[in-house]
């Protein structure tokens, strides 16, 4: 979960433009009016590459998945895409066979809008479930945002503000990055606030790249950074029915990725942009104050050391205290005991950015040090380390305190 | 997960008493200042029995077990006990080797003043983790308890209120339960508001009972009157180290629980006071304004409809809803569709207080029909009913909503 160590390497470089950073693909926005209160903003956009592309897609593990969900895994499995439909204030999902009529119809206005087929085109939904598309609304803006499409970074940034519920920011990065004496660029953009949980994205992110990309290793590519980094990540453990990662290669830097070493340099871009998206949803994190990174070693395995990472990360007694600034070794340790890992609690050591917490399952620190410890809690970011000193298991997370805005925010969904 | 079912039957009575309602049971408490801060208040007390007793208990399943579970479980083996000794302010948990030499000290203390082994004493503490015990300020309140034991209603009243820590009320049950001619008492106490979960009582329970049960009996009927009670509550979804049920049978009634029959009116006066004592501890959820019975049916197993359940009655976003008088059936979908049991969204119904809010995975109500589910979800107390229509299975737990009150009341833990 870490973006330092990739975007820090001298073969990538930040720049801007989001989802048009790289060459070929263009963006437009529209305002439909989707929500049903509220005033009028922008609630649709498409992404879409001047060429065919080959692309790939990682969705939610939710059995419960949405529309847009079912549309677009079908639609991928010809490992190409040329265009990719968002929306916001409105999830297509629990919406039955009307539902995904409704998606169909999306896909085919927009295709037809663009001249290309109805299977080129992804679709990617988020906000209110249980509610039907509002099609007379959405198919005018379909068609004006397919007229008005343009590779400017403004009109990136217009798209990824378009697919906004609860977030706070527009989330967007991108990389030129260095192959040999050639260079490629990869870019994207992504929402997600509330309903934040590892095991698939749990949010909506677009990423394009002018690489040219054979669609099996997108595939492959995707899977890998998903999993270091969306699905490292949660904000309240509840895992969406809409989560959608999807990517676009076209080409159009006439760089292939075929050799290992340029394999290599496109799977670290790609982690890259991933782990820069999801760094931005979790700091974006519904009424959230904290940005918690939660390393867990000594696992005796992989799959154990996310197990307790995800019962501390997702304990409510754990997000309050530090919320509160309180560095409660106890109820992390607590978390641990529940989360149905191996674990040995006279071996546990906590810590609190390098400091210790505990050691051995027990408290180390006399007042001096709680008093530190209580000031590294009262920082908007912190590290937190649990070595549990059984194996070599590891599972690094990136999560958020739970505040009493989160709980205000959430009381009811009439505002999304 | 139903009290109403046992109580109301004609062989049980309510009466008042809590653990001093069966005959030869006596209590008291004291005010040691274990707590660190606040005003002086009672925060231990002794339940005994005049004479030895049969006794069973069952425990938490977090592996991080504290020293009072430790010691009592081993008090156990001999299936006997005399007394439990119960604190608050301190939950002796992570706190080691000295830890469990403490509550060591606390029993032989307790053994010394009421005349008996130190094996057949049983301690419980709650209060902060990772704390040692205040061993020179216990030791006095240990004495003066077991000098002032009486048989009083108002004795067991201020037992059960010296093992309160962020409850708002005591909480007490009794039954007098009539078995052919003869008849028992039963009654019992518990503390508990946050860091209730299932999966073992998360939280302290006494339970006495003048009935003359064996050990193996007695641990049966526990276990199976915890599964259906104290296993099938949650407030937050957080496991505690210290969960404790413990009851003891002394006989003094001399009703001996032998047959079928015998053994059956006991189970059921038995899980009638676990019932409304695991009810009485989520309707004083920490923060909580609603409780919330759910109920999965039609689930492929008995364990895939608690996994559903438990999914929806700890997710954050529902509990948010349920607060803000949203019955927000999309959430409670969502949260079904990744508790990780078999599920086919299109055939889940979703009821509140028997009225629809979905049919087959999807909204069924107009604008006037969803006016009345909010006010429903306004409530105190409702009901969720979840059909998945796949199997038999079914699971009811209570549970409650998240509010801001309880994030407020968890941001530190220094009020414990």
């Amino acid at each position: 979960m870490s973006s330092s160590n990739s975007s820090s390497s001298k073969n990538l470089k930040r720049i801007a433009g989001g989802v048009n950073a790289a060459r070929g693909f263009l963006s437009a926005a529209a305002a439909c009016g989707i929500k049903r209160t509220g005033p009028l903003r922008s609630d649709l956009c498409i992404v879409a590459s001047e060429t065919p592309a080959s692309a790939a897609g990682v969705f939610t593990t939710n059995l419960v998945k949405a529309a847009p969900v079912l549309l677009s895994r079908r639609h991928l499995d010809s490992g190409k895409a040329r265009a990719v439909l968002l929306n916001s204030g409105n999830a297509n999902a629990c919406t039955g066979t009307p539902g995904l009529r409704a998606a169909e119809q999306c896909a085919n206005a927009a295709a037809v809008a663009l001249g290309i087929h109805a299977d080129e085109v992804l679709v990617c939904s988020t906000g209110r479930i249980g509610v039907q598309l509002p099609l007379p609304k959405m198919l005018p803006g379909i068609r004006e945002a397919a007229s008005s499409l343009k590779a400017a970074p403004a009109a990136a940034l217009a798209a990824a503000k378009s697919i906004m519920t609860s977030d706070s920011v527009p989330k967007q990065a991108a990389y030129e990055v260095r192959v040999g004496a050639k260079s490629f660029r990869i870019g994207g953009m992504a929402k997600g606030a509330g309903m934040i949980s590892p095991n698939m994205a749990t949010m909506l992110c677009v990423i394009t790249t002018d690489a040219a990309v054979p669609a099996a290793f997108l595939r492959k590519a995707l899977r890998e950074a998903t999993g270091r980094t969306f699905n490292c990540i949660t904000v309240d453990g509840d895992c969406s029915t809409n989560d959608t990662v999807l990517t676009l290669a076209n080409g159009a830097s006439k760089v292939a990725i075929r050799t290992a070493t340029e394999k290599k340099a496109f799977a670290d871009a790609l982690q890259a942009v991933c782990a820069d998206l999801a760094r931005a949803i979790v700091a974006d994190g519904e009424g959230t104050s904290r940005v918690i990174e939660l390393t867990v070693k000594g696992a005796r395995s992989e799959a154990d050391a996310h197990r307790v990472g995800r019962a501390i990360a997702n304990s409510q007694l754990v997000k309050c205290a530090w919320a509160g600034s309180d560095p409660n070794w106890g109820r992390i340790l607590d978390a641990a005991g529940y989360a149905g890992a191996a674990l040995d609690p006279d071996k546990v050591d906590i810590a609190y950015d390098g400091i210790k917490a505990a050691r051995n399952g027990m408290g180390c620190q006399d007042a001096k040090g709680e008093a530190t410890l209580r000031k590294i809690a009262a920082k908007k970011e912190f590290s937190v380390l649990v070595d549990l000193h059984l194996g070599k298991g590891e599972a690094r997370l990136l999560t958020t305190d739970l505040t009493e805005e989160y709980v205000r925010l959430n009381l009811s969904e009439f505002s999304l």
